[in-house]
């Protein structure tokens, strides 16, 4: 294969992003062949938009149309898995927008059959690509932060009720399946795991409608311990303004803050472990500490475009994704464990109990609690 | 009375601080007429540095003895309510170190004899002298931040193992009733509920001697409910370097951030609910923020000898605490809260339940659990 023919199933607001850089051929190796749409209005604008791309208004036929060897789905969250799982089995390549789904059910049995599949399976964790948390990973992973003792994330993303007020499937357990943390939050519970690992159990207080007129958590706080004992706390709203995001990162050899996109180092000379080891003067004392400046780069990454491009890569050479689509799961499972648990007023074991939170998430959509 | 006659029980540390402003004249209106220590070798110490102040070893009668118009309690925190009685009782003001007591059964007996009596009650909230938290306090009670809708402070005071091991009742359920809450967190603790309001309920995470060999706990997360729906995080560790001190208040109308002693104040031009209501565009809009230099003493403040200077002209000219001994019991509802949640798993509400959480701390003291 000398190019990779995309198919977009999706053509709203994000999949009309797609498209564009996709369109204009920003995306080497990759060319938009078809796009799949429900709505003949957005139909109607990609043909006036895209007018050599082919149109289809059910995806099952565009994936069985030959036309096309890839498919990038950018539909709403519930449909992610279905439409994956129908393209892996008639052997397609598959990007999948973020979230992976709206409970795990779902996204283990695409997960299953992707692990079955010969075929590329990617998701567009955009922020992956952003250079800052690059960092942050990099400097966890090649174990220069140590052992992680402490996690702690703030995150607001301020949302008026004019907002929600304007699409009807929005902070609605049938159209999104979660609120603040399902549309908003995606990419920092994934960064969260990716960096810091996944955790262990949750206890988790979510606030359903409490800033706004929406049946969904506009307001949560969560507690987390990983395997190590390290703790953590995630605290996100979509009714706070001015902002927060704070991310920091305390291990046994020094603390990361990223704070407004900016990331801090600070530097033990000494591990603290060695350091409560090793120091008897029976004082109030601690390890030196540097305040590194640690290069990063400028900007926020490729994003969408580069999350593509790393795809058409895999497929055509063999690149290693950046964000595959089997980890989807894992931002998924703390949500879904966030969630369980503020329903239980209890913790939660990760992973979740997949047919339990289905079933607690099928009360929510048929207005039994 | 034109001269307050200052007694000082426990000549320890701490006390043997107060002495020496004290001794030095540096409170006008106050004179250090007497000391007591139960440990001869303090007493000889006292005897040198201070060759015309009155010795006892028995805190009764120091008090009995006429030589006194107030005491000033610097013992271990559990005899800090039983000599405040006594003194009290005996006609005498009262200035004790923090905290109030270990546990709240014992406070409010403490309480109810300050209720009745017309006697200076005061408490050495010394941190109440920052300008830093003064201001925080100035903003929140002025209504420039609005109503409060999440209270978040990060604090650690890293100490290691060392520190732990200088002094037998340290770090003990029977020496000190607590950890990183009950000897380090003092401050935070009335500072978050002076300047934010007491919380209604607590969910807490605490550690016990899991950084270090001690009884008590040395990490804790506590999340928190106000009455009016506000919620509120505490994170604290004595395990954590380099420390983190941050203290965010959102309120609805801005953001105060304290971070390393820096208060920043972030301020809505219209109040967040008022641009909810108001804003109809459907998209993600947000009130406009200024971001204002508030001018700020520099410094920490009097600290200690402003306490106790503002508890003398409470004597002499009537002037308000700053820091009234009742208020002392405020922190300490929160952290037996605290740890009475994390020892039930469980919600606490407050104020606790004075006989439950006194039945429980006896259970540690005693290592049944």
């Amino acid at each position: 294969m000398k190019l990779v023919r995309m198919g977009l199933i999706g053509f709203g607001v994000i999949g009309s992003n797609h498209a564009r850089y996709l369109g204009n051929g920003e995306v080497s190796g990759a060319v938009l062949s078809c796009i799949c749409d429900i709505n003949p209005e957005r139909l109607r604008l990609a043909k006036e938009l895209y007018p050599h791309v082919k149109l289809f208004d059910d995806y099952r036929k565009m994936i069985a149309s030959g036309e096309v060897d890839a498919v990038f789905v950018a539909t709403p969250h519930y449909e992610h898995p279905p439409m994956a799982v129908e393209a892996l089995k008639n052997g397609l390549h598959v990007l999948i927008e973020k979230p992976a789904g709206v409970y795990t059910k779902q996204v283990l049995e695409m997960n299953e059959v992707a692990g079955k599949s010969d075929r590329v399976f990617g998701i567009m964790y955009n922020q992956r690509t952003n250079p800052v948390y690059q960092k942050a990973r990099d400097l966890v992973k090649s174990g220069k932060l140590g052992e992680i003792k402490r996690t702690n994330w703030i995150i607001d993303w301020y949302r008026p009720q004019s907002y929600y007020d304007s699409g009807g499937w929005r902070a609605t357990w049938s159209g999104e399946g979660g609120g603040v943390l399902l549309n908003q939050d995606l990419h920092q519970l994934d960064l969260w795991q990716w960096i810091c690992g996944m955790p262990k159990r949750v206890r988790a207080f979510c606030y359903y409608g409490k800033y706004h007129n929406i049946e969904v958590e506009d307001d949560v706080t969560a507690f987390v311990e990983y395997e190590n004992g390290a703790t953590g706390v995630f605290v996100t709203s979509t009714a706070m303004t001015p902002e927060t995001n704070r991310f920091e990162i305390i291990g046994d050899r020094g603390k990361i803050v990223i704070e407004d996109g900016k990331l801090t180092f600070y530097r033990l000379r000494v591990p603290e472990r060695q350091f409560n080891r090793e120091y008897d003067g029976g004082k109030i004392a601690k390890p030196e500490c540097w305040k590194c400046e640690i290069p990063v780069e400028p900007g926020q990454g490729g994003q969408h475009r580069e999350i593509t491009q790393n795809f058409v890569n895999a497929i055509l050479k063999g690149e290693k994704l950046l964000a595959p689509g089997i980890e989807g799961i894992n931002g998924l499972q703390i949500s879904n464990a966030m969630h369980l648990s503020s329903w239980l007023d209890d913790w939660v074991e990760i992973p979740v109990d997949p047919d339990l939170f289905y079933e607690k998430l099928m009360e929510k959509i048929h207005g039994k609690n």
